[in-house]
């Protein structure tokens, strides 16, 4: 019986980001300190320094549609994105390079925009336009490169959790998810642009106890899949506990939505989530939140029996 | 009478980028060396060090069709392009970011031999594969990052010609365009790939007295125009001196095609152009092809009179 061929959508995104692993083979060479399968690649620069390097798409029809938002938003979001890379990484910025894809049909007046919203990001955040690219596309995307800075040794990566580490996120869970979701029922603009938590990413890349840190743009559950990835670890989640933005209960039962599953399945927070060891130096949510400088929450913890408990399953699948 | 909106395609390419430029504001901050406009971006990072960033894009329908080439050669060309920009730099390769956009009835073998095209060329030129990303999109893109080394104040610049500089091409001209010309003809599988001139450039940036450098991605007269850039200046050519191919002026006869107007409009041929003080110490030819271990030839000098003299008008607008 003859099989039909494998096509992209078979597989999920994290099979298709080992399948190019695997085929890059690692580790990179001296010069990089970690390479395919973090929010970056970490590069040895200089005794005391390292730099960190991601890159990021934001594609017409899939992130995005002209219709919907602004384009000075997106043009802001598609920096934004990348910087809560960084931050997930606790580098400082150090500069960007945007390639823009877009039809020859692009009112020039949309071009401006989008790249005032960008550079205006890059002003906010410190992180300079540096390069890039323009190239020709039947439908507009952005791509951006950002470069970031740590102390050697000291940037924070996905993996590394262990049994017993308290699990935190920054900020609140769900605000994103909830204004899309209406912003289609209304037909109505979409103006946010996530915020990244450089600060707190800075702050937990100079304390000790770090075990993992990820930026939540899939949403709790998936980015807790991620951390604990490559582990037979899993993680308890007291959902009592995901901090929700003002006014966030009321909003959803008026819409008939199942807050807890927004905060869960939700994604684009943009918030760190990260796992801290139990015997840590700071543990207490309101001395954390002062080293931060953004609200922690404690969420749950990291358990030796695989799988994720207390939060709703994901509904529908996360292939490509 | 209302005028027409203005559109992307009302402007070339360089206006275009200009403005970004404009916006972007320059200087970019102590950490770059340089900014938007030349080949690739430079960031100071240590004593005796910089590095070098570029990126570039590979968009399906405007840079290849799935039809006309193999998935393999696309990924390869992917990287050789950027490499080339390392190599106008006189950077040596350190590393390289994919951001494959794909739709998701990719095949999944397709998929795989764009990585391995691209892992393939990575590992030829000591560019390891460091990260990423995939996105969904309606048509298919490689966009490439690609980070390389320099000795610090040593990277090759566009800018800085003077009047009397003597003009240099490395390899030969018009391969490129006579391929791509005869594959649409023969309605054949175009299976080449550019040679990125990483050792001639590196070769070049020890060297005392280049005045500029620059790959040649959109054809001599073209690119010559950016070496030119910013300036009054013009330069004088002898097309007789511009290095062929063998066979080349046969197979053009045979095609009928104008060699002169490939060899300056066509493209692709990924060699340096190269401007060099006459005082320099090495200015002859066979001297230049040991050091930079590639034949170099003599095309001109850069002269006081704005203009290109000596090339055939550019067929077509290089608009967006």
């Amino acid at each position: 019986m003859p099989r039909r061929e494998r096509i992209l959508a078979d597989l999920g995104e994290s099979a298709l980001i080992q399948r190019i692993a695997r085929r890059a083979g690692h580790p990179p060479g001296k010069s990089w300190a970690l390479g395919i399968g973090d929010d970056a690649a970490i590069l040895r620069t200089r005794p005391g320094e390292e730099l960190v390097l991601s890159v990021d798409a934001q594609v017409e029809g899939v992130h995005f549609l002209f219709g919907r938002e602004r384009p000075r938003t997106i043009g802001r979001r598609a920096l934004a994105v990348n910087l809560s890379d960084l931050a997930a990484m606790g580098a400082e910025p150090v500069g960007s390079l945007l390639c823009l894809c877009a039809p020859r049909s692009m009112a020039l007046a949309v071009f401006d925009a989008l790249i005032a919203g960008f550079v205006a990001e890059a002003r906010r955040f410190g992180c300079p336009l540096i390069g890039g690219n323009l190239s020709r596309a039947e439908t507009a995307s952005l791509i951006v490169t950002v470069v970031g800075r740590c102390v050697r040794g000291r940037a924070l990566r996905r993996r590394g959790v262990r049994t017993g580490d308290l699990l935190y996120v920054t900020g609140t869970l769900g605000a994103a998810a909830l204004a899309r979701l209406r912003a289609d029922r209304e037909r109505s603009v979409l103006g946010r642009v996530p915020q990244p938590r450089l600060d707190a990413g800075r702050a937990l890349a100079r304390m000790d106890g770090v075990h993992g840190c990820i930026d939540l743009s899939d949403g709790l559950t998936r980015d807790l899949g991620q951390l604990l990835e490559g582990t037979s670890l899993g993680a308890e989640i007291d959902v009592a506990r995901l901090p929700a933005p003002r006014g966030f209960g009321r909003a959803c039962r008026e819409l008939g939505l199942d807050p807890v599953e927004l905060q869960a399945g939700g994604g684009e927070d943009y918030e760190l989530l990260f796992a801290l060891a139990p015997k840590s130096a700071v543990t207490d949510p309101v001395v954390l939140r002062k080293r931060l400088g953004v609200p922690v929450s404690p969420i749950g913890r990291v358990v030796r029996q695989a799988g994720i408990r207390g939060l709703p399953p994901i509904r529908g699948g996360h292939h490509y």
